[in-house]
């Protein structure tokens, strides 16, 4: 199993990788986070550009060191755009990151959906009903009980989803990170679960969005599981220390963006995590 | 009449219940203001769900409590979409709220205020422009020197559009709301004016569109009436208060949003207004 | 050639014609920095408006006193309401700015700007990079050597643009502006450089977007290299304030926003720039 004096190691590889090199990590992301996932994402260190239109992402997917496809806002345009996108990211083996907003609502979220399930994402990120119903979409899972009712917030424990997040990272030989009291991070063999974060997380819009595209940042830097482990670790912690701070939602959101920029390599690696095996 | 201590119970019910609840209430809303709408719902204890899609929408109008439709940055796709979903609200009885935007400006946006029309909106809200514009296209008020050269800013005080904002609250049976120097609420049959705010409300931008959102939070747990009057309310409270700490509209923004999330009922409650028979 | 004393009466002239005036100048502009655009617009004293609709834009062209496009996140539509756009403001004289981020990327954004060459911008902004693409796009300059690999970020120095600047102006008789350590603005045969600014600009998203947003304000009162040097000054003043209050970019941008807001005329004038001939 991974020790954790190794998976610290790399947590602060990976930081440093990426505040040394800026790479950058294309979006496809919903309207009404947006915003916050660009800043989240130069905050860490790296830098972005979203788009639109197939012609641009493909560009954007050679041209970047990762991709972050996020399900929020579904427009008619992305029926072709997102296939053709993982298709392509798929082929050139870029790493990428889907956020799994609101699976199972719409038509043609859940199209592409079962379209992308081939084309094998490096990190699936959602809350655990969103990790719980995609198991059950891809036919990853036998028990039709854990579908899901579906909403963009969650109702169902983190552990609670567990096992259809370890089937979902077997299947893509990737990284499955699920948003919680503490998040979970598994690679299919072993789990993490990173403790911190904030009551406010919740009461801001696009926590969960802007941490998938981080996610996409340190991905270009590291292995998916400690490119997600590291995303959820810095987001605990710049969380907690903005909590203390904060008079309210709003400057708990520019706190927390001003110590994603300013908390060490060092501090982020300890952020209190566990490590076990499946 | 209603007196002035029943609509201040009603007002500490309204926000009591939305804190205890987080009612969702989802919107088809602006680009340009569609994460401060967000960020409003859930200061105040809603919840928040953004859709462009008709099968989305459809979901997510029987999935919550209210809806809410801003007509800022309209798109072709909005000519099928808007129509669609107001019909789903309007056959499922489920409270909605519009804002009508710069109405009078471009076809699509001409011709789905037309069709909504008959489903009426339980809140309309508006700045005095638009109102009078409103019971213009509407046919509603005789006088066509109502009719407006319209934009996104008011040319009008707000008593100019009294009679156009009891006509339309007649005809939808429901509640219109005004913004402007002290905001104007109506059921057609009362008026409350609410008192308070912020100069810094013109120097930012979506107040207008984020109050229309917090509006349909607070619809999913009081009438129109009570609905728009306390949402009003915590605006203006909020906007009071920001002013006194603001070093200018931006960090008058985050306090604004910071004091929506802080700011009790009974305070909310207490704000100044007044209310008299049309 | 112009005195510094001259500019520096022009700027406080523009500065406080736009105070007094509130002019509006509309946006079609992407979907990531929309809020900031008009946020910025709004604290120097202009008014926004934004749509993505070819008659509403007409509708604000004819009714503002200046527009704003800008190539950030092109979608379909784009395709025909930026070139009939364009058009209605070269046939009304309307001043107008575009900023042409990603230059090269895609076919849409190249077939538009090739369009958009004979309607000619009155303020053309952008980082280096992008401005000898755009040269050697528009076939302005005849070194192939000049024509760049792009992305979002510049990858040249400002100097480096100062030939593609100035061919550009001379072709639009208008003003070109090049983002840089220190900002390059040339009217085609003066060049004036403008110093100040933060580290922390590259650090946000939207920075030159919102510069951009702003210049089209400022040609509202002034010509248009009067305007970009303003839109500069004040970008580069405020800057340097928000950097010494700043704890990281999210109160940077927030300090930076209020400072656009509070500095005032002779504060942006006295910011320092420098004055040469081509």
């Amino acid at each position: 199993m991974r020790s954790k004096t190794e998976v610290k190691e790399q947590i602060i590889n990976t930081v440093k990788t990426v505040k040394k090199t800026n790479p950058m990590a294309a979006s496809i992301t919903n309207t009404v986070t947006i915003n916050f996932v660009a800043n989240a994402q130069l905050a860490v260190g790296g830098s972005a550009a979203m788009s639109y239109l197939a012609d641009e992402c493909e560009f954007l997917a050679k041209m970047g060191g990762a991709f972050y496809i996020n399900f929020g806002t579904i427009i008619p345009l992305y029926e072709e755009v997102l296939p053709k996108t993982a298709k392509i990211l798929h082929e050139l083996n870029k790493p990428w990151v889907i956020d799994v907003v609101a699976v199972g609502i719409g038509e043609i979220r859940s199209t592409v959906l079962m379209k992308l399930k081939d084309y094998k994402p490096s990190i699936i990120r959602g809350n655990s009903s969103e990790i719980i119903t995609l198991a059950g979409v891809w036919g990853l899972v036998n028990n039709t009980n854990d579908m899901r009712a579906k909403g963009v917030d969650s109702t169902d424990p983190v552990h609670a989803a567990k096992a259809a997040a370890v089937a979902i990272a077997k299947w893509t030989n990737g990284a499955v990170a699920v948003s919680g009291e503490n998040d979970l991070i598994t690679d299919g063999s072993c789990i993490a679960y990173s403790e911190g974060g904030s009551h406010f997380m919740s009461k801001i819009t696009g926590a969960g969005c802007s941490l998938g595209g981080v996610m996409a940042v340190y991905v270009t830097a590291a292995e998916p599981f400690i490119a997600a482990l590291t995303a959820h670790a810095v987001y605990n912690l710049a969380g907690t220390k903005a909590t203390k701070t904060a008079k309210g939602p709003a400057s708990f959101q520019i706190d927390f963006i001003d110590n994603l920029y300013t908390v060490s390599a060092d501090d982020i690696a300890n952020n209190p995590f566990i490590i076990e095996e499946v």
